[in-house]
């Protein structure tokens, strides 16, 4: 992307801001102070983060521009602050999930993406603003955008963070539609990486089947750095393999061999999609239409219905407990869910976990012949108000099948963001970041 | 192991048969010639085999020799029969899997292990008796080693051919206690490799979470033999991996660095063992005590029952279907178990599922000091009678866990034939099966 005015620190991308600092045009103390100027500024309003310790930011910072001056090691995030979703643990800030029964919950040690983060010399900024236990209860944090609007959810401070300036990038994660839709809604970029790609342990469980840890930044680049900062095994996880593909960065960065081709998948869930997204989301398929072809892929129905049984049923097992122990601190919503979740058939659920590997094959075979899927990001823009979160129909689908999702904040519809959504083979993260980079740079002028 | 008279070529194992076609000393179409005259002086006794074309089997043997003599390439197995239990597909030969609806059904193709016995030269014997779809309804095999006992179940007709004579190795497969048991109520050679070493396509599925391929031999290294064969990985499989360790052969003829330790874990099934085998298990422990430590693990009674719960609702899943189409051709108490399994509480089947790492992490902990458990194959010596294949309740936990077994035949109570069984780590394959040959060999006398 074009430099911004070194001047004008809170546009820096995650990516440029490294660079500035590793070439000695910022320091992280200067970056880190202009974002905190920016949630001081912002914040009331915005509401994005949960935990923030401005000074024990500033000394995380202070220490990075101290071993860059020492000529110490610096790693590809040195001094770049980033937000942390409230539900990855950290230990030197609470951690309490959206939910009261966890206040002021202080974790013994860091999620071991946050570990694998600082290793790179990220400056933790602070906790940003969840929904109920990450799911579907809103939470008080509003959209940048337009302050009347929801920032979507669950990872709403972190989408809203970013989207506000607050800071380059942030984690959020994925069990429906939780990092792809706020990132449409908020206007960022949103990575959903491969089932297993990033480490859980340490972040709140609902759905081992599902969680998925994803980023946000400000450029396709950003989604990049930090994930390749966080792939690592996890013995302890089932999901979790050793990533051995090329560096994600270094690949998104490249020129494709040849142009990439887009499968335009409308999936099943078009019909629920609002009028605005579906003429915006047309007009830029036809725009890009030498690239593009439309397709359907006969499963997606099933796909959608699958998901929702697998995180209904495994949300009632994971937080079941809560409801047992602390009912009075759970919103009704979230509690009629768990019950429903408690009694789901179990043939139903065996099915869906049974067919994922054979539904997966079969949406691989259909687009064999693409670089990447082509589907909006979310139905619509971000609803106004704030009794829901939007809904996470045009992405369940893709966290079911472990696919990556990316979200280009491409488009607008009734003078909100509305994201494009790519997604790619399991497993080919690379290759779709520099599809999506691609698209981003050459077709619409963003990178 | 000793070499046997190589007149009597019904006494050969799979690895000394392969050595002696490969030697020039016998030839395949003497050596399946020899098993089906065994198969016809016992098989009215004994009904070990489902499905069997002598002269296709003779056709077979006679195109291995007639490679050998004109200088063509020879597998590992080259020229050595082995039988199939009847839940694997077999394209020359019908696949019933113990179930009248499947009469006379005719897969288009070789399950995959029976693809790569065959391109590692073995000759495709016939179908061994399963019981019904490989549960516990008793099947018409008789033990061997006395006809009034059951050979146990599952793979009933793959022991029992294997125990008298009548083919050196043959295919079991294990969801709760089908390759161990029958291993040890027959007297032969039994192993249950770690979850994923062997591809499950083309075989009838009960489980994908349990469901493994096994095999049974006359020495530990036929079980390695067969085992090597069959190493390949499935993409459509989410089990399944890609070995990369050393051939299994090899290793288990290797001597070990040093003396192997033992484990001994009676688990909480010791008390459903009969006190025949309980003594004689004592006494085989209290006669190798230099090698043995008893210890104890605690989660094994939760295991045992999370085995139960997931076989059982996905029995129901698998089944159901049948039970729904044709209720005359399945057996009461094969209804009575898919009903129960419909049923199962979602909850407790998610609990199952999601505790399942964490316990094989435990298990591995508490067992770190040792080469392998030791503890017994089946609650006591082939029951007599044929009311029941007797219990697995000292196998479904290893099944569950996925770690490897070897069944030993290295005991006998009240006459009858009684396995040691040795269990190793995960994807521990190799270590365990040079382990069960030490035991075999130098404790025992056998190889």
């Amino acid at each position: 992307m074009s430099r911004p005015q070194i001047s004008d620190l809170t546009a820096l991308d995650a990516a440029g801001a490294a660079q500035a600092i590793r070439n000695g045009e910022i320091t992280s103390e200067a970056l880190v102070r202009a974002c905190l100027d920016r949630i001081a500024e912002r914040e009331d309003e915005v509401q994005a983060w949960a935990h923030l310790d401005p000074e024990a930011a500033l000394a995380q910072a202070r220490d990075m521009d101290t071993v860059q001056r020492s000529g110490g090691a610096m790693g590809p995030l040195h001094g770049v602050p980033i937000g942390i979703k409230d539900i990855f643990d950290t230990a030197d800030l609470p951690t309490e999930y959206g939910c009261p029964i966890f206040d002021a919950w202080r974790p013994k040690k860091d999620a071991a993406c946050v570990t694998l983060l600082r290793a790179c010399g990220a400056v933790i900024l602070g906790k940003t603003v969840t929904t109920e236990l990450a799911l579907l209860t809103p939470a008080r944090t509003r959209n940048p955008r337009n302050l009347k609007h929801t920032p979507g959810g669950s990872s709403a401070g972190s989408a809203a963070a970013v989207a506000a300036g607050m800071v380059p990038a942030a984690l959020g994660s994925q069990t429906a539609g939780s990092v792809i839709r706020p990132a449409s809604f908020c206007g960022v970029y949103g990575f959903k990486p491969t089932l297993g790609l990033i480490p859980r342990a340490g972040v709140l469980m609902q759905s081992h089947t599902l969680d998925t840890v994803g980023v946000y930044g400000r450029s396709v680049d950003d989604l990049a750095l930090l994930a390749d900062c966080m792939t690592a095994p996890e013995r302890d996880d089932a999901v979790s393999y050793r990533y051995e593909g090329p560096r994600l960065l270094e690949t998104a960065r490249q020129t494709p061999a040849q142009e990439p081709r887009f499968a335009f998948v409308r999936t099943p869930a078009w019909g629920e999609a609002d009028a605005a997204m579906q003429a915006a989301f047309e007009g830029f398929v036809g725009s890009i239409d030498a690239w593009v072809k439309e397709i359907e892929i006969g499963v997606l129905a099933n796909v959608i219905e699958w998901q929702r049984i697998v995180q209904l049923a495994e949300n009632a097992y994971y937080y079941g407990r809560l409801m047992r122990d602390a009912p009075d601190m759970l919103s009704d919503g979230l509690k009629a869910r768990l019950e429903a979740g408690l009694e789901a058939d179990v043939q139903t659920y065996i099915q869906a976990l049974a067919s994922r590997e054979g539904a997966t094959r079969e949406v691989a075979r259909a687009v064999t012949d693409y670089d990447a899927i082509l589907t909006p990001a979310a139905t619509g823009p971000a609803p106004e108000g704030f009794e829901t979160t939007g809904s996470p129909v045009f992405n369940g689908l893709w966290t079911y099948l472990g696919m990556p999702a990316v979200s280009l904040p491409l488009l607008e519809a009734d003078g909100l963001p509305l994201g494009v959504q790519l997604v790619g083979a399991r497993r080919g993260d690379a290759g779709l970041l520099r599809t999506a980079r691609w698209l981003a740079g050459e077709v619409a002028g963003k990178g």
